[in-house]
């Protein structure tokens, strides 16, 4: 029994105010994240909320990536899903780590597309 | 203790081939089914692959709506992000699930940004 995708859900606290409003840092780092993790970025769409805080999500050839912010609370949401093993996840976090300087954060594991048979 | 966002993940399993692979049916579902659910669009990215499936997100005001699906295989993994509690997810997902007709599904909630005291 083997997963289509595994994904990455990250919570971060403690981040750096502005780090977590900085759409053109957020939108690079997870841009060239995803280069670094050996992931073809295909497209992105980003929004900045006034008064303040970033949504984006850059959609790649293995899955996407998608953060939400409130720098208001030093929060961010992190999803990276990715449905390829020769891709690493942890890698197209680094960038986008040192852009928000969580103080502590969690990460968990969810398989995705886990089928019951010999389907793949 | 509350959470600020609500992230539910849906597995689809048993779809109908054609409607994983039609890309217009499925932004068209996700848009018009995110208005329905009371969420405002913010904008959108899809990407359809050859020879077939479709990756796709759309951006709200309330976070997120994302779809992997594999046409070769009957599965989509769907996501709904809501940090709004004036939003119905379910809503959200009902006309996507007429386009993909899954015989079986799960879906999870996971509750993003638990903050352990009173910022929120």
């Amino acid at each position: 029994m083997r997963e289509l995708g595994r994904h990455f859900v990250f919570e971060l606290f403690g981040c750096d105010p502005q780090g977590l409003d900085d759409l053109k840092g957020i939108q690079d780092a997870m841009e060239r994240g995803a280069e670094d993790a050996g992931m073809r970025v295909l497209g992105r769409v980003f929004h900045k909320f006034s008064p303040q805080g970033v949504t984006g999500v850059v959609i790649i050839a293995e899955s996407h990536i998608a953060i939400h912010t409130w720098p208001e609370l030093g929060y961010a949401a992190v999803d990276v899903f990715t449905c390829s093993t020769n891709t690493d996840p942890m890698k197209a976090f680094g960038r986008l780590k040192g852009v928000l300087k969580p103080k502590s954060m969690t990460v968990m594991e969810l398989k995705r597309g886990l089928f019951m048979g010999d389907k793949v």
